[in-house]
């Protein structure tokens, strides 16, 4: 399969029927096994590897290249269990699209439409829950809560956010923008799935909780930092404060949202304002350390045009403008049963982000 | 010292110089190795016995006093140093004080100081940073951060918060709150140190941030939630829906903070308008797992009277009003060098909770 050659190989944990977990890299559509290569190799999850530092990163993609080369034997993905690559320590996400804080803010905040006013001056972010973030493909229970004043209930305002997530490996304090990759071992895709209903009731003023902390769902497969190329970070306008600067690196990362098998939007990850570096740097710019197995999400990526948004909020004007799928049916927000795909890819198609899949059980 | 009697016996996690960490109870100003006791007592961390459940809990309180009762030798606390007694998975906060919901949105929104409409309907709560939480006597860097537009410093605004922290050992979701004391292990005292104006300009509307996420002292002594005697729980208008009934235990636990030695504050812990019971279902009510070793707390403890409140935010009406400390010096906010110290007891003294202290270190 295109996106998952010889530049890519992204590290998971994988387990064959009966058998324990182990460490492997996607190639294909197939799973190299890496316990044999032991060290770092052997352990159940990444976390050993990620804590190791870019040294042994570099050293383990050597290894791990030269028994791709030697044609090891390989084990088909459907014949393996996926499991969370690693052990999540504290999850933080950001809100940095402004095309996303800009629709949010007119969809749900009408009466004062405008940008946040520190949104050009930090990354604005919160502390999610780390116990409910879960593996990709792992069936999304629609949670209840409270809606309103008064009314306790299944939300029916189920929503996805698609988003890219930065792993720690090495833990830091204070981590300026220019020792970001010294720090972050690699990227997954994120669904931070959204109750909007119980949101809305809830976050004022110390933000969601319970709107979001049923479940974050990740790609299964932790694509190296290092195989990305960069590109030149976003302008920004204020010039930010100095330990803001520089920006860092970018990443030109194409999304593809499908539901139910009908591809609804394409967020384009280039467009974010804030750096992955910049929010690490922010992060832990007040002595707060990150340890490994941190995970921090981009926030919703969404794009300045309609086809680029990254939630259903957005791309259903808060269900007022449903959508037409394949099948003609059509949608506000989830129904039981739907499937939710996000995929992404780098510009040229070279390396394929492994696709977080969730389907909503009632 | 009174409250630390055999009526407590509080767990703690406790070294000697080049020795390992052993589990240990607080007898007067002496510590109880249980380490000799074996099994779950063999343990660096409380985590093992909290995971065990509540007949294991009582099957471990009735050895430990057993041991306690036989005379065992004891360590001096000041030969010991004591740790982070559980290792926490995630750590909420809550919002239950009305004194204090009331107070900040005075003080912090003058043009809109009522309370949240969802305020009385439901335990407000966010997600916290785990790995600042640190064990008392730990010394307190004051944080920078951006202050405002354009202005990155250390906090000018930097307070406490005296709350009360409850200790999840064994893990669930969808909790009842007739389930509390299944789930709950035990009760430490909490200092949510923050950074005010840094949360000033960060918080709306992802809720507080790196204005928190810099530091959360807890006392280094669990009291066990089986040595509380609960009391009735406070009245609640309008009822809570079915979800948060009935409310649970409530406990009158006295707090009394001190600033450089002087008492400025004693808040009334018996006048939160949510049960720990309520918070902990409340937390889960969407689904979203608990673990063992996540730590909830209060929200801060403030009463209705001006000696009760438990920021200083609140005592001096956000520097405005200084206090004056017994050295006759006059405080707005910490200054470098302050120590805080937030003591707590049951209302009849004999159970004390473990004081939680800090030192601001520049």
């Amino acid at each position: 399969m295109t996106g998952f050659g010889i530049d890519n190989l992204p590290y998971g944990v994988f387990s064959v029927p009966r058998g324990e977990r182990r460490l492997g890299v996607r190639l294909g559509n197939d799973v190299v096994d890496l316990s044999g290569l032991g060290g770092l190799f052997a352990a159940p999850s990444l976390n050993p590897l990620m804590a190791a530092g870019r040294r042994e990163w570099t050293a383990a993609r050597e290894a791990v290249i030269d028994h791709v080369m030697a044609g090891p034997p390989t084990i088909p993905l459907h014949d393996v269990t996926l499991h969370l690559p690693f052990e999540v320590a504290d999850y933080t996400d950001f809100y940095s699209s402004e095309a996303h804080a800009v629709n949010t803010a007119r969809i749900l905040r009408p009466s004062s439409p405008e940008l946040p006013p520190q949104w050009r001056h930090l990354p604005i972010g919160y502390h999610g829950r780390s116990s409910t973030v879960v593996v990709s493909g792992t069936p999304i229970r629609r949670p209840s809560g409270q809606l309103d004043s008064g009314v306790y209930g299944p939300t029916r305002r189920l929503d996805i956010e698609a988003e890219v997530g930065f792993v720690v490996g090495v833990p830091g304090r204070l981590i300026p923008t220019g020792s970001f990759e010294d720090h972050v071992f690699g990227v997954v895709l994120v669904n931070d799935w959204s109750a909007r209903d119980i949101q809305a009731w809830e976050y004022r003023p110390l933000g969601p909780f319970l709107g979001k902390s049923f479940a974050t769902s990740v790609s299964p497969w932790v694509v190296p930092l290092s195989v990305l190329t960069p590109v030149a970070p976003p302008r920004q306008d204020p010039q930010p404060l100095d330990y803001l600067r520089p920006a860092g690196p970018a990443y030109d990362l194409r999304l593809s949202i499908s539901w139910n098998e009908t591809p609804v939007s394409s967020p384009p990850f280039a467009t974010m304002y804030w750096t992955a570096a910049q929010q690490l740097a922010h992060l832990t710019s007040n002595g707060a350390s990150v340890r490994t197995g941190d995970l921090y999400a981009s926030g919703t990526v969404s794009g300045p045009e309609r086809g680029q948004v990254g939630s259903f909020l957005e791309l259903t004007s808060n269900g007022a403008a449903p959508v037409t799928l394949a099948d003609g049916s059509r949608r506000g927000y989830l129904r039981d049963g739907d499937r939710v795909e996000i995929s992404g890819s780098s510009a040229d198609g070279k390396i394929a982000l492994g696709s977080v899949l969730g389907t909503v059980a009632g």
